[in-house]
């Protein structure tokens, strides 16, 4: 496309190396615009690549300006990325053809660069320190604790105390907590032999790592390493079904099959042993900039799996009132393989 | 308005106590509808009032049948409440007319009943003893510190270790870095006689508290409290030129007047003493379940103040380069007059 507008703030990043959270980013053929009010201007001019910078106190009306004087006759836009009013208030007395292209953006991002899959291993790098700084508050400090403090002590621990920002909110789950996929911390305390696992990851120059651990609890040698010893057989039962399904996909996943033969590479494992219908979700989802991007790993999904995607596999088995163990890695695909990040 | 459809999460829960990050909510005429996915069922059952739970893994696909069943033929939005593109699929084949009502959910919050005032009193008191907390770590343990870690204990200590939610990112920025009303913690160290700018906020039942204070840095007496004793003479200056604009606003504040004459009360003072210009927002925003709420408190605003609104009063001065100074409450309107929070 030779025109397009653009309000997203990763997508606006992914363009020109630099972002915040009040911009529109226009490209008119060979030419790109960075609008934004004063506070990101100095910013911008220091950090926006090859772009123009224009310092606007209504980035609505500067655009519909620029687009006037550009005399262009389309502009592609993702039509997720305007609310209704917004979009409603830009094309009124324009006579330029909007065109909606539902995200371009994504799209435009699901082969990464050498360069990216630098930073996004870097990420999972740092992510990984978070969790081993987390073990050791555990081991210290865990016993009887709410997970509400061992989810503020996950966000404290994973950032290095403020270094870095998280790429979501962390999950930290105890036993039928986690059987929750998506459960908020409450009062139950952190007892000997429970079942915890925690899902969680940082930015580093804007790229998100993700992971989850499920570990079993003890206070002298717990740690997030993919080899747990459960007291209780049946965690370790589904634990290790769980491991074997992402194994199965880590080591089978190849470049050329589709994102569902990838489902289906941890989904399979899961059915045949008996659990399928506690796997309730799909088996992953690509990292970048935002947390979700393509592609998305899901049965449905007829995407070719091509070098230098990134994505997670995290299959899981959810047990109602029970227990829940979900384990997730980041992965790129490298000549033609999964590599763990 | 007798039909009406919401997404936006605060406003979902002031029509019925509940709420989720994946929900939407239908009032035709005297029944109400509480659409969501599986993973909020339960809850939603438990908490919602007033309302029908309708389960559905596709809301949109689910809100059109509910729609087409109900045989309306009117039905208010706020057009940016949704995106373009949910807005056409929503749209699409269904013979109904969509009013848009930019907004309409914030106006009916714009006075608060008597439990929202309690409420969000208890938010601010909790609010203020995180200040506590904030200004007890800076007297032990501030010395030296980055702001990037101050920032983190402000999180640490709003939040009281994670028992709150913050109702947004706080600031934390010392001397020039003050000057930006919207700083990022750079690393920049605390230190003797510095001048410390902290804007936070916690959440109590979902209500936001909001709150800054602009302190004199020694490590004996530091506090956040108003009466402040700046060691540098331009500091102290600014500083009581601020806390006058404040006070003139708190004291003279009365239902009945317009919102831009409330911000007159504290920008007056501040023109008159020759710094207007540096003066670069307006006095202050309604607080309530949204961080930003009805009335906006602004130069241009006809809006007339009635008892029960709640809404910030914080003046400024920013001084490029140097340093800046805000002092901010929220307040409520009681009898006819401003009560800090």
């Amino acid at each position: 496309m030779e025109n397009y507008i653009l309000r997203d703030e990763n997508a606006i990043y992914y363009e020109c190396g630099f972002s915040c959270d009040n911009v529109i980013f226009i490209t008119l053929g060979s030419e790109s615009f960075f609008l934004t009010d004063a506070r990101y201007v100095l910013e911008a001019k220091e950090y926006a690549r090859n772009c123009s910078i224009i310092e606007s106190s209504d980035l609505i009306k500067t655009t519909k300006e620029l687009l006037k004087d550009s005399k262009i006759k389309k502009l592609t836009f993702d039509p997720n990325d305007f609310t209704y009013h917004i979009y409603k208030t830009l094309v009124e007395d324009l006579d330029i053809e909007f065109i909606e292209e539902l995200n371009f953006s994504k799209q435009k991002r699901i082969i990464k660069s050498d360069d990216e899959i630098a930073i996004l291993s870097k990420a999972a790098k740092l992510g990984k320190e978070g969790f081993k700084y987390l073990a050791k508050y555990i081991r210290k400090n865990g016993f009887n604790q709410k997970e509400q403090l061992l989810y503020f002590k996950a966000i404290e621990k994973m950032s290095q105390t403020g270094k870095f920002d998280l790429s979501f909110e962390p999950i930290v789950a105890i036993n039928e907590n986690a059987a929750k996929p998506h459960a908020l911390p409450t009062k139950k305390k952190l007892k000997l032999n429970d079942l915890l696992l925690v899902d969680a990851g940082i930015k580093y120059k804007r790229y998100c790592s993700d992971r989850t651990c499920t570990s079993h609890v003890d206070f002298e040698t717990f740690s997030f390493k993919r080899e747990q010893n459960f007291k209780n057989k049946k965690h370790q039962k589904i634990y290790d079904l769980v491991y074997k399904a992402q194994l199965n996909a880590i080591n089978n996943a190849r470049s050329g099959m589709k994102a569902s033969q990838i489902d289906a590479l941890t989904r399979d494992v899961i059915t045949k042993a008996g659990y399928g219908k506690y796997f309730v979700h799909s088996t992953g989802h690509g990292v970048g900039l935002d947390i979700h991007e393509f592609p998305f790993i899901n049965s449905k999904s007829d995407v070719i799996i091509e070098d230098n995607m990134v994505f997670t596999i995290e299959p899981g088995i959810y047990l109602p009132n029970e227990f829940g163990v979900r384990i997730e890695d980041t992965i790129a695909m490298i000549d033609g393989k999964a590599v763990i990040l």
